[in-house]
């Protein structure tokens, strides 16, 4: 039986980012983290802060996937709707949780006022993801964590929840970089394709001072066959006269190639 | 009657950006370029290179919206299969365009293969969307505009066919940026929603410096009330102490304020 592979999507709560004027860095962050712990992302969506768009969303997504986790819209202010909108998503009364009043309570003392206290609410049965930044928690109700906008926050909860996701064997990857335009390259790649039926290969062109480039990016939980098909793109790569390079990750942007 | 609102949606087809290899530029860029068009986009989806998927979030997307872009996968490799997957999505069969043909044939002279052929692959009926820089072109399906995930390669055809999209009147914004947590403006930036009820307002939390602070933005296609509700938010930040700043765009990233 093959190994159960964990699955997870992210739901991006942001009409600052589909407006242009921010752009989204938790993908990214989500993605190889979660890659780290065995865990694929396998969709994001971007949509804004509309509550019946975020019912569907992460109804859609929630029923899919291992876990489901959405950024965004969880402050003080009027249009954060997140909270009452995963609350009428998984069909939960919307509560003022009792841990995150104290959380609050001990962090504004007598600052803490009406809206303020709105960062209490959360679908009832949630559980707190710890903020050790912006104390203003997190939660998790069933599959869905829900966390915000933030970048710099985001990362201090996910680190601090981290450990309790469970997940498979996380993939390896190799990705061979060549100054060779995909088109050149698409007939002997799609032959080691057929070598290696159930590796996922993909190519990436990319163009740097001016020149096509390829990026071959192979990814399988079996280093020995990796290696082995890595080792058939460099023989395709110098048999049409380029001089690959080997990356034994595939984090980060390829700039840094 | 109001005004038509003109909307639009877009699919990201990358395996590379839902691993966390590369980052996402081409949200950005169809937003802002959108939005001066006067077409908002509504909605964004990062899928992976599977068929059913890419018909799955096209066809939902392409009823609900009057534009919607796919990035990535055009390309000469066998994993590049969106051409394929929108003409199932569109119910067309999938034929070898002349004109794209005729454009490979040009490009790549007796250097021209079965491989680089498959990039005049597009749903019958399709129209070319012109690629200044690799020659391989886009096409145009329905309310559907197929671009490459290669950013500068993307813009370069998008510039060239923007001008036949039809949008409404832009949405103007001022951002007004205060060093201030959202919690403490959070109650006076709802009574000043209250003023202005059908303007579009939003508050994204910003960290600088070790600082919160808190960008207010106000969206609408009238300027007298823009300027209006921007006086009200400069005084209500005034009265908590902060020196706010005005900014006539929302364009680019917080980080530049």
């Amino acid at each position: 039986m093959p190994e159960k592979e964990y699955t997870a999507a992210a739901v991006i709560i942001g009409n600052e980012v589909l407006s242009g004027r921010v752009t989204d860095a938790n993908v990214p962050f989500l993605a190889n983290e979660l890659k780290a712990l065995g865990i694929r992302l396998r969709e994001a969506r971007i949509i804004p802060d509309i509550e019946e768009e975020i019912v569907e969303a992460v109804n859609t997504l929630r029923a899919r996937h291992d876990y489901v986790f959405t950024t965004g819209g969880i402050g003080p202010t009027h249009d954060d709707i997140t909270a009452a909108s995963i609350a009428v998503a998984v069909g939960r009364p919307l509560i003022r949780h009792p841990g995150a009043t104290r959380i609050l309570e001990e962090h504004y003392g007598d600052q803490l006022n009406d809206a303020r206290l709105r960062m209490a609410n959360t679908p009832e049965g949630s559980v707190l993801l710890e903020n050790p930044i912006s104390r203003a928690p997190g939660f998790q109700v069933e599959n869905i964590f829900v966390l915000p906008g933030v970048p710099s926050i985001l990362q201090a909860i996910f680190h601090g929840f981290k450990h309790r996701l469970a997940g498979g064997k996380p993939l390896k990857a190799r990705t061979i970089t060549m100054a060779l335009a995909e088109s050149a390259i698409s007939e002997g790649f799609q032959r080691i394709q057929q070598l290696f039926p159930d590796m996922e290969m993909g190519s990436y062109p990319y163009i740097r001072g001016g020149r096509f480039g390829a990026s071959i990016v192979l990814r399988s939980a079996d280093e020995a066959a990796l290696d082995a098909a890595a080792a058939e793109v460099m023989a395709l790569a110098r048999a049409l006269g380029a001089e690959p390079k080997v990356h034994e990750r595939e984090s980060g942007d390829i700039s840094d190639f």
